[in-house]
């Protein structure tokens, strides 16, 4: 499936009008089943509006970061093959017509997929508040996670430069405007992962799943990067990802700036042009606290 | 509860760092619960993460855009008595800790809660498919609504004005730069209702449920302007909301595209700075097609 699409359009301003061609982002329905390893019927547990593409890496860290699974293990195997059948068929016809595509998921014995589903029902969105379920999630990650290094210590210059290697690394963007990226960075602020999405949860849930499976999860590309704000969302699945700085280039929201502080992680907001702003866990980053250098 | 929050932040740079304060748009979850007018106990249906204020509008938007109710007086009553009595304590803890704030809708009896639970554990995103649900919404949709004014027609100029006057009405974001805004405006392009919130699909729902109450949905207040990208989801909610035109600051999405032509709107992307792209429905819009006059 395409990631950006070519569509006629009407280029227009107050005065004048011409017909053109523009590549928009991809948007598609991926719908979850879950099917127990020991046999059963399969269980839609997810609808995800995401732009087709990495589709393995965004089912497995959904999964993860909504804790529904704890661990790569649970997942026995992902089938995708109504996506697999339409990819044979002409490319005009590419994307599948009218159910959209479904992943069903071959899942553990460990998971009881009757309990995820009645899960789902009380709390239909992953946020049911950061008392509540967010304390829960954090010591169950945790439980599963080695300890986070809390002595690691990046330089100021080294955040700072840590968006424009995500932008640089954007390959779909450039073309629509329309997509989302989430980085995952090693110690070094080397870029390890990144990927592109229309929802920004999903970009980060894309990233997750491919550190997730490349056994990389819980501090070891400890720094998440992401191309726009930074909700509450955004900061629990990386508290659950055990991740420890979280870079956004937009603004946070009070919310989450409370859940950075309640797991003990670093959050960076208007990341832009050189600059950022530290809303929580400021002593991971090395700032020099100059007189008489103040930046414009 | 405010709409902004004030918190000590670090402002950084490559070389230079201050403690300082900064004003992040306000966040929290509100779990919305139906109870029949007719007895039973309350039923959890969705978990909204929101920027607090316009709550009745949320909720009624909120319900309708996912066709949980078919018109407003289906909802019979809301009760948000946990945030007013947070809102008698005093000012500095005026967000209720914890449990977050519940909304419970006493609904009429014409709308069977069970189903709404049921619909939900299976599509558990308001998107699941543009071919299957959104073709049943807009017919439902359509089958409640006046016929939409397919004759109606706007000038580029107007088109293009519509953006400023969202910005103008912003009231949070200059502040935060956080909060994603949506607007209605009437056949002469005047703003009627705009509303501010974290969630571009709440800011849209906030305007449809201010809307609905005031009995102007379904072509009475036909042009849905929001401050960023389109993605299908709303299109969908627009479509349900009876509107013509929507007119986004961002991208759309292919699917959004062609969400809109399936129901026959009018979408517009990247309009900025005077000029915009028509994705579907350019014949709502009075483009003179000049020679020689082509901007920048």
């Amino acid at each position: 499936m395409p990631r950006a699409t070519a569509v006629p359009i009407v280029r227009a301003g107050d005065d004048d009008a011409r017909t053109d061609q523009d590549l928009v982002a991809a948007e598609a329905p991926l719908g979850v089943e879950l099917v127990s390893v020991q046999g059963g019927s399969a269980v839609r547990v997810g609808v995800l509006m995401r732009t087709p593409g990495d589709d393995l890496d965004l089912i497995r860290g959904w999964l993860y970061t909504e804790r529904i699974v704890r661990h790569a293990a649970e997942i026995i195997a992902i089938d995708l093959s109504d996506r697999l059948v339409a990819a044979d068929s002409a490319a005009d016809s590419d994307r599948p017509d009218g159910s959209g595509a479904r992943a069903i998921v071959t899942i553990a014995a460990s998971v009881a997929i009757e309990h995820v589903v009645q899960h789902r029902v009380l709390t239909p969105t992953s946020a049911c508040g950061l008392c509540g379920r967010l304390a829960v999630d954090r010591l169950q990650a945790r439980r599963d996670a080695p300890a986070l290094d809390t002595q690691a210590r990046w330089t100021s210059a080294l955040v700072a430069s840590l968006p424009a290697a995500l932008r640089a690394a954007q390959t779909v963007f450039a073309e629509t405007g329309g997509l989302h990226a989430a980085g995952l960075f090693g110690d070094e602020g080397r870029l390890e992962i990144v990927r592109e999405d229309i929802g920004r949860h999903n970009a980060v849930d894309k990233v997750v799943g491919a550190a997730l499976v490349a056994d990389r999860l819980n501090g070891r590309w400890p720094i998440l990067v992401v191309s726009g704000r930074a909700a509450f969302e955004i900061v629990q699945k990386a508290a659950i990802a055990g991740l420890s700085v979280i870079v956004a280039v937009g603004a946070p929201s009070d919310m989450a700036i409370a859940a950075a502080r309640e797991t003990d992680m670093t959050l960076v907001g208007f990341a832009r042009a050189g600059r950022f702003n530290i809303y929580a866990g400021a002593e991971r980053i090395d700032c020099s606290m100059r007189h008489g250098a103040m930046g414009a």
